[in-house]
């Protein structure tokens, strides 16, 4: 089993049962609030007509004129994107997200780790996590657009950047044909993770081999209801990115401020500090039933989401003070 | 797109919008009812412990001490098939349920539609639908065990097996190594299809396979939580399984009695009948604002689902009668 934040089960293992609070993952803790929901959307197999109406909203929120193809989860993307050519040289941003280089080997890819998009010029795939995760490194869609020139096929996964509208390709993903798919969360910025839910923006062509590869009922009654309603929600989204942005400029000076821990880099859905340990630092925060991200490929690094409600800022701000 | 029950998009286009009966597909229309769903279901990431719990429940409830891998659906299943081996050639039972040989043919496969078991004899892969839909044809457990040393994988979808447990592999599943795949569906008989929740009962290997494939977090929270507690209800099955059995004999004499069409096959989920004329049939039907299926292959057959309600029943009675 990879590492995932997420993982609070190895968290209990190790320090007990009890009201962790989990910021091991990028996901809003402030969730968008789940409307009643229709009875069919449990009990029917869902119909076209309603998935359409998703794709229609997600289209909106993203700004394409394009297909979007459901999907359960940006993670669900990320499995099928190794099937969309035959195995080749695939260029993956690193540090980053370790599913995509995982998926493509799965597959019988040939992965690189490439330190930047420069270095990722004339392979047959390249997938670039904009903004990235962990260390909230980005990209201008300009950037991106003269990349999907010199590589095969280019998948910018844009799993936390709904907070980031001016960043996101979306708009311009017409210009690039075929060869660009852009992954979007939905569980993320609004809070849903358990929903499954997630998208692929894509050019016709891919969309058929998305929705063929995916195969019938592949997102579910309520992801389809709830994520029809969130994604239409342009006041809540308006006000949800305003207090991340704020709320992740509140984690970086707090854990500056109270652990002596710079910003390595961030996103308005978590932040990533230069701790001196990051083994230590789990593990004290931990003892107080925090759970927080840390990566194979630095020492230091401590990843953290931000924390919701007001006291669960306080019980962060005592972990980190005591 | 394929022939699907469920297609109700397609009914109100042709025969406008309304309070349509559906029962164009085998989902019991009296579901499960539904408990309060814990936050974390919707919010978080599902964790391993909780998965783990809903594939132990699912195992007790199917009888089978082997591995039970949780997945989006038994269709879900369905998709994964194809890629537990390289392509070669498939026997499928016919007529059956359509997607089976699709997902087959789409990863390469070839596919002989055979019209029972013995002539499945040294295919690579061979899938038995078991009771088989639509026309409710069942295997015992040993026609089956018999089969299994015969082909090189054998797919048992027992989608619609749940109140027939007699003619389930699952307790003996064990003694057939990795060769052989179970397939189940929550959706049906629990009358949840938008849940999106199925299983695949199989030897350790091909589990493991299974899980790489289908990748994290493929189930969603709300199917975990619910499916843990249905599965777990064996007062709800007692009741359930003998309504339905009841149920489809009542369909049965009344399509029978009312408009004289006898039964072709069924299950406890469906009856499907031999009609003068299935498409003067369905359409009649759907004048009356109720849906049913129809199947290329045959230009009588018509399949229809149990009515729930009372209600339900009387509106079916008369629109046989009128």
């Amino acid at each position: 089993m990879r590492d995932h934040g997420g993982d609070l089960d190895r968290a209990r293992a190790v320090h007990g049962d009890g009201d962790w609070l989990d910021l091991s993952t990028g996901i809003n803790r402030l969730a968008y609030p789940l409307p009643d929901l229709p009875p069919h959307a449990w009990t029917a197999l869902p119909v076209a007509a309603d998935l359409a109406g998703l794709e229609r909203a997600a289209a909106r929120a993203f700004g394409t004129g394009g297909p979007v193809v459901a999907l359960a989860g940006a993670q669900a993307a990320i499995q099928l994107v190794p099937r969309l050519a035959p195995p080749g040289r695939a260029a993956v941003l690193a540090p980053s997200y370790n599913e995509h280089a995982a998926a493509l080997a799965a597959q019988g890819w040939t992965v690189d780790h490439v330190p930047d998009p420069a270095a990722m010029e004339g392979a047959d795939l390249a997938v670039v996590v904009n903004p990235n995760n962990p260390d909230g490194r980005c990209w201008t869609p300009g950037d991106l657009r003269s990349l999907a020139g010199r590589v095969g096929r280019l998948i910018v996964d844009e799993s936390f950047a709904d907070p980031h509208p001016d960043l996101s390709l979306a708009p311009r993903l017409g210009d690039l044909g075929e060869g660009a798919v852009i992954l979007r969360s939905f569980g993320k910025f609004y809070g849903l993770a358990g929903l499954r839910l997630g998208f692929a923006l894509c050019g016709p062509q891919t969309a058929a081999l998305l929705r063929r590869l995916a195969g019938p009922w592949a997102v579910g009654g309520p992801a389809i209801a709830v994520g029809t309603l969130a994604l239409g929600d342009e006041d809540w989204k308006r006000a949800t990115t305003r207090r991340l942005l704020a709320d992740t400029a509140r984690l970086s000076a707090l854990l500056d401020g109270a652990a002596g821990w710079p910003t390595v880099g961030r996103t308005a859905l978590f932040v990533t500090a230069r701790t001196g340990d990051a083994a230590a630092a789990q593990a004290r925060l931990a003892r107080a039933h925090i759970w927080t991200r840390r990566f194979p490929y630095d020492p230091g690094w401590l990843r953290l989401g931000l924390p919701g409600t007001e006291t669960e800022w306080r019980r962060l701000a005592a972990a980190l003070a005591g």
